[in-house]
């Protein structure tokens, strides 16, 4: 991010440009032209795939099960479409039935869910989602923020339609950046619209000439792009690229799984069912008459350590401890397993076993 | 921007906001408590600005003498708001008895117009905006893209009621943020909305309690705010604070009469009126027969300068000149001077006399 400033027009930045292109459709395991890195942080993504893909009035199916899938409901309403929730438990994947039964019902032509809900820690299966939509030849929104670089989202594979991350999460550059992907089917939705965009910023019908090409050949332009921004989001793709996605996969699920013989030998109970715990984001229960706020702000003051608290319903209820990109490492794995050990001594929690030495022998089993 | 990341709550990032926070109130000279820089670049601080304060059917009058008023027309139309358009002549500022008429007969309740007109050079009074506004207690909403830090705001003196900037321009930060202050009577219209803000991103009654404080105390998580981009805006604004808003305006002003003195002695013309003219931003015609791009590609390639080509109806009619910020040095007047007197002679253009020359004898007087 220190390499000198380009203008956005430059001849070398507009190479760079198509180097995150490159990197994000190898990320996203697809080939979509329209893939780009939006000009704002993940939020920002959600908010330019709805806001594309709907029009005012829209009928929407919105799977919801976490505080994001509820941010989708908010900001669908307010562009003017109009979401149908199917509210599913916090803490578990997407009701599938409830989920097909409200899309047919529906006359909506988008259903969307979050992969990686990082509100409870849970993955979601998105080939059951895609049987869904198939059913009229439906179009599949997928929030990955926190899947994007950690586990394999294969867009193409799945036919999801949009999808779109955040860069500080798996891909461990700053934020700043929500890359994008949108299938030539979605381009197709969003190009025969019978209403602008409502956002000019994130109107992607003009974004496609910054990001692509005009017709005339050379990129148009839109909005001055954050570069160097996009400086660190090259340099974090290439990283990923380097390591490379399986590679990447297998690291985040060890530690992952690290991370759990550790919590469950100190007596903790993880919130989510095996099947679909998110590698990147682990929720863990926290125990009755633990003071929540506390144990975090021991850890971040003792051991320079911050886990997340819960949102929403799962307020007070369950820790949220990272373990994504560059973090996802044994190193964190066995110190955060031992700041945790002593701070819950000290707040007087009974612990079971060492954390530490489950998670070691598990790593000694690999 | 390569200190380490900080989390977007983290007590020491709060204090880096509440810093920054205070260091744009300077810049903006206002005391208004709603000042932060916007998660987006300039446009999406002018897409915040409209979104927030205009609500779906509204008459909203804006002052187009440019590339940037236009804009400003397309995203109010987009947001649903209904703009009444004060076509104003590309290379002036603002025709003040036309934009009276205007409001007068429109029931909009807010003004806009574009403060340093990027397109076209032009540096508008804010004065007899906010006289036309007062008529019936309106609000004035003010572009500063490429204003803010070089020509003096005085947002609370004019009593204008919202205004952004962007990162990238007279304050010598990357792109990515930007800054955007509202008055308290603005705050009233917006709190006030019959509808929610079109857009989630933008929201900035959701805001508030990010960049200011909840009811409870503390800071409520809306997006997860661009860190790296924050840390820079704090270092630039901190560079300005310590060079002074007087003297940063003076320093413009010089080298911006110099570039003047040594573009004239070449026997090139201003586009713009003594009067009304920016010193981040200078538009220079184009002299009859001159091939624009091989012109700036010649810059740009033999000499590492890249200056502007027109927009919009200057298109291959002028040529924009930036000097803001950091850029705005002798060093950098006095090279571009002799860089373009070499493509010029070279493009057998026929030179009055040393542009370099004239701009040595404007310094040697001051």
């Amino acid at each position: 991010m220190s390499a000198p400033l380009l203008g956005h027009l430059d001849p070398l930045f507009v190479r760079a440009m198509d180097d995150v292109q490159a990197l994000l459709r190898y990320v996203f395991e697809t080939n979509n032209r329209l893939t780009f890195p939006v000009s704002g942080t993940g939020s920002a993504g959600m908010e330019a795939a709805l806001v594309n893909l709907l029009e005012p009035g829209e009928e929407v199916v919105i799977c919801v099960n976490g505080y994001f899938g509820e941010r989708m409901c908010e900001m669908a309403t307010r562009i003017g479409a109009r979401p149908l929730r199917v509210a599913c438990e916090w803490g578990g994947p997407v009701d599938i039935d409830k989920a097909r039964q409200v899309w047919r019902h529906s006359k909506g032509r988008v259903l969307c869910a979050v992969h990686a809900e990082t509100s409870t820690g849970v993955l979601q299966p998105l080939a059951p989602l895609r049987d869904i939509v198939d059913e009229r030849d439906g179009f599949l929104l997928i929030d990955a923020v926190t899947s994007l670089g950690a586990h394999a989202l294969s867009v193409d594979r799945h036919r999801v339609d949009v999808c779109y991350a955040g860069s500080q999460k798996a891909l461990s550059c700053p934020p700043g950046l929500a890359p994008i992907t949108f299938s030539e089917r979605a381009v197709a939705k969003i190009t025969t619209r019978q209403t602008p965009v409502r956002s000019w910023y994130f109107d992607t019908t003009m974004l496609m000439e910054y990001w692509g090409e005009t017709s005339g050949g050379g990129r148009a332009y839109h909005h001055t792009a954050p570069i160097t921004m996009n400086y660190a989001l090259h340099e974090a793709l290439r990283m990923v690229a380097e390591e490379g996605l399986v590679a990447r996969a297998q690291r985040h699920e060890r530690h992952h799984r690290a991370l759990v013989a550790g919590v469950e030998a100190l007596g903790l109970q993880m919130q989510v069912v095996p099947e679909y715990r998110l590698w990147t984001l682990n929720t863990v229960r926290i125990p009755a008459g633990v003071d929540d706020a506390r144990v975090r702000s021991r850890l971040l003051n003792e051991f320079d350590i911050e886990i997340g608290g819960g949102l929403g319903v799962f307020r007070s209820k369950v820790w949220r401890i990272g373990l994504m990109g560059a973090g996802s490492t044994a190193n964190n794995v066995l110190l955060l397993l031992a700041a945790l050990e002593k701070v819950l001594k000290a707040e007087g929690v009974k612990i079971k076993e060492s954390g530490v030495s489950a998670a070691l022998a598990f790593y000694a089993e690999q």
